[in-house]
């Protein structure tokens, strides 16, 4: 295994599972700060003025967030509570919806956030909701990449963004509205471990933007490439090298800047899940070892605590706290009356007794946020490793109050 | 398109369309009651002792759990929060999980429910938690079927239920623990809309209960069949006939009871699907045409709200209130940030504006109940279209409070 990947602080997970009732997500602040620092690192030093986001998305709990903010991120917000938030927290930064109605685009625009119109048609309720000094498009490159299906953010397919061919006719449109300062963003894709995909999506980025440069005189004040910044999932993965990302990204912006006669950019980046996924973890107890047709660990998690592998099939690294050595092939499966409620299918691992601590990797980021109560489960607590190695509750659990509230049932 | 598939009241929908906030969930008392009916009145005119129990998981608003039981339904419960509104109600019925806790399995004793085990494991338990009076345990036949891979909860790789192989086994433990009457359950698959699957799956269970009289003396007090009868979600498919299922059960029971020299078992079934499914609509409001690389309807729902596109690829019908008669190829979408996140893909609908409403079809079952929170969107309200005509609110919409309750934002 790759020493870098997988990564988990066995001993605070163990201090954890004997203070606290399982299920909880138990989050590392340490690992979450050397994230943020590893982007602003390998951007910072080549791009003057560079500027990243978090996308909130990914991890929306406040005490999870202050840090990111601390690191001196600002916010990719997407919707009305995420700008909610943003506002809450005094963070600037970008709203980049989908769809979205005047009310959103009205509130990230009073909370101060740069709004990304995805499409065309929005142009006109910028006069409604106040003509912004500065206003960025989604542009839909024509092309994309995702590590599944629904993580391609791009290309004919996608509902995403305004499609290249109209980008001119866009940010020509905003400028006689009123508009002095423009943005261009994209987001094409999710998850993407390869070095060159970055690269290959600037150089496209680059040529959109000279054909609106030359159409309507228009220079960019900042260009944001959007997150896809990949973590490995399975231990043969290798983590992505922004040192490469970052090099190549200024060897592409050297040559498209000289050669389309364009002023530099501010470059933004938006990451959620290169921030917080590998610095959570959902820490789980076995409840029932089933020997039916397949040996079956039943755990007190379930996908509704974490549904990735439930709805994308993803594969999340599972590993035993002080697990015997011998092995055996197994299923880890949740309580859910769905047969697709399996952390870990058909895979080798330790042999688990009942009470075994069972630790699900890689849930910093899109997990307890894409959480929810089907079978009437409720949501588990969210605890923080702090700097200094306390551990302290962030979220508490839902309770059957939380699951019924205003309902006729008092 | 067969007349009695996707119904809908349309005059209520659009007032509840003028009166209240797009989108919510409106469900209709009156389809509630005939679809109890139907069921009441195709297996109780050939089965005594008939009981129909209500699976809580499909929908869990109190004022739906209340129409069925005054229809005289109980609960079919598969966690902790569903055994405390069945508690709360002053229902009764059969507790199904899967990979269960014993204090799960306490709390459902306590509540007066029928325990229905998983596992051959959970069976000591009941000596910790106090022997109860009757035991079912819910038996893996090896077959299986379902309408996606998801729902296919039986067979040699469903997480489900002990293996028919095990189940003699089972009985006599739990006999010898003191247990005096013995009820037996199957649920093998989900919106199954052929009516011979049925009896095919009845029969296998008539077989296995005999292996167990044969072998321990038992006789068994109810037999559960389960739900997973279906409702058609496309317009080509015609309805499950109920009588015809019923009918052919009957013959079944009446052929093996007599082959076997069984004593007739009280029929159970736990329809959740078939009782609200297509009593309740999602209905939402056009917010963007978009001209991408396709045509796309951009609406205020999204797949946080009605999770099944995204998670199955399910089939939803979607109709529009007072649209035009000329049609167009579009697809209607959500603003989560994912691809997935689409109503309908490509689909011919009618020529739609800003501000149509949209209505999706068959949203009373895992529906509002499979909603999340991902990108930070609110959940929407529910409401209730009584029988007299008037709509009330059963649910009220989620704020940026419920989001964010207990965390560190105060």
């Amino acid at each position: 295994m790759n020493p870098d990947v997988l990564y988990s602080p066995i001993d605070s997970i163990r201090e954890a599972a004997k203070l606290f009732p399982t299920p909880f997500f138990l989050y590392e602040e340490r690992r979450i700060r050397e994230n943020c620092r590893r982007i602003k690192d390998a951007f910072g030093k080549k791009f003057p003025g560079f500027t990243p986001l978090f996308a909130v998305k990914a991890n929306s709990n406040p005490d999870v967030l202050r840090i990111v903010l601390d690191e001196g991120f600002g916010f990719d917000a997407s919707s009305e509570s995420e700008v909610w938030i943003a506002k809450k927290l005094s963070a600037r930064g970008m709203f980049t919806g989908n769809f979205n109605s005047k009310e959103e685009l009205s509130a990230a625009r009073e909370a101060g956030l740069i709004l990304n119109l995805d499409d065309i048609s929005m142009i006109p309720w910028l006069s409604e909701i106040g003509v912004p000094e500065i206003v960025s498009f989604r542009i839909n490159p024509g092309i994309g990449k995702g590590s599944m299906d629904s993580l391609v953010l791009a290309g004919p397919d996608a509902k995403f963004g305004v499609p290249f061919e109209k980008a001119a006719d866009a940010y020509a449109q905003a400028k006689s509205l009123g508009v002095h300062r423009f943005g261009i963003h994209m987001m094409t894709g999710s998850n993407v471990l390869s070095e060159d995909y970055f690269s290959e999506i600037v150089r496209k980025l680059f040529s959109i933007m000279a054909d609106v440069h030359k159409k309507t005189g228009i220079q960019f004040e900042c260009m944001n490439i959007g997150g896809g910044f990949g973590v490995p999932y399975r231990p043969e993965e290798k983590s992505l090298d922004l040192d490469v990302v970052a090099e190549n990204l200024r060897s592409v912006f050297d040559e498209e800047l000289k050669k389309y006669g364009l002023t530099e950019p501010r470059l933004y980046v938006e990451p959620g899940r290169y921030i917080t996924a590998d610095a959570g973890w959902l820490v789980t107890k076995v409840l029932v070892v089933k020997e039916g047709y397949k040996k079956f660990i039943g755990v007190d998690a379930a996908c509704n605590d974490m549904p990735r592998p439930s709805i994308y099939g993803a594969y999340h690294h599972v590993t035993i706290l002080d697990g015997p050595p011998a092995q055996e092939v197994v299923s880890v499966v949740g309580r859910i009356c769905e047969n697709n409620d399996q952390f870990a299918k058909d895979r080798e691992l330790p042999v688990m007794r009942v009470d075994d601590v069972v630790v699900i990797h890689n849930c910093g980021a899109h997990a307890y946020v894409m959480g929810h109560n089907y079978n009437g489960r409720l949501k588990h607590a969210e605890y923080l490793i702090a700097l200094d190695g306390t551990i302290k509750r962030i979220r508490p659990a839902q309770t059957v109050d939380d699951l019924f509230r205003g309902t006729n049932i008092a």
